[in-house]
């Protein structure tokens, strides 16, 4: 009889999932920290993703290779079920080296400017375009001015990020309105075509893409950003010479939809395999650099996220997936169709956490979602204050993730650090070798240990 | 007689010191803050600094460059004074590049590891010196072995930095003995050189130096650092081959002592005019990169700091100083002297600020002090929390100010993220380029604040 008791013991302890019984939450996180710090993957992932496949925009070849490989990379890692979701993205090509030009400065003659096309942007046709500047200091400035102005010009966007913000995106959101809706704003009122101010923190020569919105039923005008040294000397030029012309030339342009997929791997709940937690990251980036911090590093984190819980043991109650998002640059019509298939299969959306703010040093989490929610991540804070993460009270999310609130999923950004973000951002800048591995991995571990606290305990106080 | 009234009062405005009448605490640091990254001079500071002069470590030319550009710089800024410290520093001097050299190895024949001398070390003579190898996991396990084992031959220490250690000052902590110390306790055991695994967070190929400090009475022996993969190719290495030898050549030598300063720029005090707030950083560097972090930054940053309360009209109460400490690297000759000059001339240091943590994200301060200076630097972290600093109850200084301790001086160590340091701390990667302008910045604001605070309302309950 007592044999048979221990027997029915030692059966009912290996079945109960691993932290229940074993583990006090300090502990747990230790385990996760020192797992991903010690035997981490998401270092040598992201090489891969960055150097060997490169920047990868939705619809080109390099995109189709993420997606195989991040399918390839879940299944060899063990993850239960690794699966695609077709969705049909955009497909918008540069084409060759655009050229901004001022033509016709009386003390410097022709001066090539750093520029690169903005993303979804019409071409100028290989006979290029030249006209006129006028300068104005955001979309409010351009619509207080006399249409007569405008006309026939080139509209030169130039509001800077305000340095005084510390967090620089906050800064990046006070300015990004130019380079989304400037286009259309300016054509409106007659111009040829914008201009931008690269969204940068600092002064240099590189010039940041990024998507514009063309509003329907305006006239699709070609758009480009300077860099901040340009957009500088631009200024200045146009202060000392007011006739001065520039000359542009692009040849992108906007092809067919092609058919691409968001990744999906997932760890199935021993409770609630019905109910997700989902964290994720867009596999998709920007042509120039190799997106290794945006957003290699979101899709490398959330696949390590569930490796690092798979490989200490943990038994999840809920069904965990790691998602590569398709087309968050330039229309996020893979967030929009993961929502979609979501509501359709009847998965319940616990939560869903979103890294797409770049692979540096963790600083907390923020969160769109109910007060409980609120309170509930803020009781977590003590587990994370000795791996120097504290910030647990802002509000935020993600871009991908977004389509899901109105399913009543809560919402989590994941929050590094911000001061280097927008020295590469869209740039030729974002490579791999501007990866640091312990900040990546730090943030690798606090996404997998916000996971095991969710689906624990989990959030919305409801489950 | 109203009109009189209006004068004196207007008199009283004037004389009074700037922060005491107009500003809460929080719109000073905003102020503060906000020049610091509107109008900063720490990154056109650094860049000459680490560009134009380089690498200084003590008793160089470059170390006397360094000295004469701190003390025109601060002239410049008009601090009311600026003035040298002497102090005889020891001149180390490397000499051509090192050679660690595997031998014998049956596998790929002769193999040159990454490898420099550490600081201080003999060299070998031009004849160099081969030998055995015995691998150890730090002195407490060489001083297990029977010395017959360690004679004649290289004692290889190869203990790695902890990787699970988020702190990674902690890990350098755990691991710098055997550089520190390894040479004399080895040499002690009949060794005839040692060979340490680099100080270092990642694995690469880049050798960091560092002090070593020989024991008195002990035979001096060469010491080298081999970079983490020669190292890690070096322990691979022995383990299939037993008897595999290394080749060493070092060319460095220990010159006669020179004579060198520190610098000190000084405001004056309004009210307490012979007690003194400083904040400084090491104006030395080690020789192989243009020590940029360690610790070009605290440099620029405490003089940045004292410009910042100046440029914003600040009044202090108590003298505040910038002092560039010299020879923190290689003999703490500089902070030594500081502290001696300070007792005989009778100031009273309420407060020694340092930055020499790299010049990275801002987290906080660390203190030696009392209890009721740590519950005061504890009280004002509300006011840092909206720039992103939370950390002010850890236990630290700074090498350069801890002669001051015994004077009753309030140590206090700025804090950065320190996830990157210990990849580039003491090698050629410690440069200009690795430098984030606004985390620099946002350091300098930080110790710009601390020291209004402290001016403001004291801190050992004292003042």
């Amino acid at each position: 009889m007592k044999k048979l008791h221990s027997l029915y013991l030692f059966a009912v302890i290996i079945s109960f999932p691993f932290n229940a019984l074993c583990q006090s939450d300090e502990d747990m996180l230790k385990i996760i920290f020192d797992e991903t710090l010690k035997n981490g993957h998401s270092y040598e992932m992201l090489d891969y993703l960055s150097n060997e496949i490169g920047g990868r925009l939705s619809g080109s070849p390099e995109a189709a290779a993420a997606v195989e490989w991040s399918r390839q990379e879940m299944i060899k890692l063990g993850f239960d079920t690794v699966f695609l979701q077709e969705v049909m993205v955009p497909h918008w090509v540069r084409g060759k080296k655009e050229i901004v030009r001022i033509v016709n400065s009386d003390r410097m003659g022709t001066i090539d400017l750093a520029a690169c096309a903005l993303g979804n942007s019409v071409g100028t046709g290989d006979q290029g375009l030249a006209a006129n500047i006028i300068e104005v200091d955001g979309i409010e400035s351009l619509k207080k001015l006399d249409k007569k102005k405008i006309e026939g010009k080139i509209v030169f966007f130039n509001r800077r990020m305000d340095p005084t913000r510390v967090n620089t995106f906050a800064a990046y959101g006070e300015a990004v309105d130019q380079r989304v809706y400037g286009a259309s704003e300016a054509a409106a009122l007659g111009a040829v075509a914008v201009v931008v101010r690269s969204m940068a923190s600092n002064d240099d020569d590189i010039p940041h893409t990024g998507t514009l919105i063309y509003k329907e039923g305006v006239k699709q005008i070609p758009a480009f950003a300077l860099s901040t040294n340009s957009a500088n000397l631009l200024s200045k030029s146009l202060k000392a010479q007011q006739g001065l012309k520039l000359y542009l030339e692009a040849h992108c342009k906007m092809l067919p939809d092609v058919l691409s997929y968001n990744v999906v791997g997932e760890i199935k709940g021993s409770a609630k395999p019905n109910e997700y937690i989902i964290v994720g990251g867009h596999l998709d980036s920007w042509d120039l650099g190799d997106g290794a911090h945006d957003d290699g590093a979101g899709c490398v984190q959330s696949i390590e996220a569930v490796r690092v819980l798979k490989n200490v043991g943990y038994k999840p109650y809920h069904s965990i997936r790691a998602v590569m998002f398709m087309n968050e640059e330039n229309g996020l019509r893979g967030g929009v169709r993961y929502a979609e298939l979501a509501k359709q299969n009847n998965e319940k959306h616990l939560v869903a956490i979103e890294s797409d703010r770049g692979g540096f040093t963790p600083k907390g989490f923020t969160l769109t979602g109910s007060e409980t929610a609120r309170a509930k991540l803020i009781s977590w804070k003590p587990l994370f204050e000795p791996y120097g993460i504290y910030d647990f009270n802002k509000p935020g999310g993600g871009a991908d993730i977004s389509p899901l609130e109105e399913q009543g999923t809560a919402l989590i950004g994941f929050l590094p650090d911000s001061q280097r973000y927008f020295n590469l951002h869209h740039t030729t800048a974002d490579t791999f070798d501007k990866i640091d591995k312990r900040e990546l991995e730090l943030g690798a571990a606090s996404m997998a240990a916000l996971v095991y606290l969710i689906d624990k305990y989990g959030i919305d106080g409801k489950n």
